[in-house]
């Protein structure tokens, strides 16, 4: 499964350095792994069957920085690696760039309202499962 | 000048209470002030003029909280109140909400890179004072 | 009751403006009342009794922007209005300055775990009614 | 060089799930390199040689969430991997836990006002080379 989320650099992304603050680049790609699982899914898993996603492992590559006022694609590629984990890469390109100005990889569980590991729930599985649009 | 920017309630923006962080509607309504005054503008005004927006005051009613997954309109309506000061009158809705769950008055001045008051940008100005679209 | 909090400006606090960013004042602001009124106490409040605080009303000016690597002390007094609010007067100053760079009002109500406003729990009410040390 | 800093996790740091925000582990490892290194002298290095500090790459292993109230020990050793890169290795701890929460290995490097990479500083490479206190 593979998706790609736009994100704009506010002056709160940013820090006097003048360049994106290098943990908020944490928020860009959860902010495009929700918007790629779907909202309203991610909301009715919690609410509903009390199961949310933690990181549980997060290696990052900065190449370049992004500035205020820049235009961010979030490209996730989403794999699954056994029944508990799911394997996210991705990374941040400014819009016509050559190459990407972050690179990552973010593993996620799931966990119970008591923060135990369960399975990663079958509407997740299945969805992740699915072959790119197109392919 | 009016204007209404949608965001949406990601983790990030939640605390242990299970609702949005009251600053972080702060950071909702910057958002909402920079895509109303123009993304290249602002960038525009900062690199080549070197002059830079601050908040001069603020003052902010919380009526209801948001949840994650909510999506919030946030509504604009910024006024001139002098050659020095602009006043947005930002106010954030629930999709389909009554009535706002946060209201805010926010005063901003102009400041070039040594941190003085300059007077507003007459692209600024002449961008505040345009009625309304349909009026 | 009044209280004295430092806070150092980290790179995380600041923008591309090259002053703290002006959403990260509420954050020093909410940080010095936890300490006033006691890390334990608000823990076993929300733990315990299913009691948090949340902000209601805030009104801000800000008069002079914070660096990276400043030390400021944030001065809080907080009185009651009724039973079911407190006001806290706070301000945010820079070692040896002579004025505040940030002022605010801040006024607190309680809810229980369905966002419900209750009363003040007791003990708030008696430790905010404490004479300051030294009257 | 080693060294200890503690945080305490407020309302600003956690998020629904009421554990802390991932994201955040990393301003509070950021907060612990600049205290090691010195608020002061980070501060000068960027006011008067124009030399400053950024994250080259990042690794972390999450293994337990840190609650409001917990305090926590950022616990960080630093070594040179080259002239141009010294790599930290940082982990969080609860007071009076058995092992760490979250342990990451953070890399940085020098860059000029214009984001050209440096050499590290001579002050900032004999302040790494530093045998730990007690040895």
């Amino acid at each position: 499964m593979t998706g790609e989320h736009t994100v704009q650099v506010y002056y709160e992304d940013t820090d006097f350095s003048g360049l994106v603050y290098h943990a908020n680049y944490l928020k860009f790609f959860e902010r495009a792994r929700e918007h790629l699982l779907g909202r309203e899914r991610l909301v009715e898993l919690w609410d509903v069957q009390g199961v949310g996603f933690v990181v549980y492992r997060a290696s990052m590559n900065f190449r370049e920085g992004a500035k205020f006022g820049d235009v961010l694609r979030i490209r996730t590629t989403v794999t699954l690696q056994s029944a508990y984990r799911a394997c996210f890469h991705q990374s941040a390109w400014r819009d016509g760039g050559e190459r990407a100005l972050v690179e990552a990889e973010i593993d996620l569980v799931c966990v119970d309202r008591t923060e135990r590991l369960v399975a990663l729930p079958d509407v997740v599985r299945s969805l992740i499962a699915e072959p790119p649009v197109g392919s």
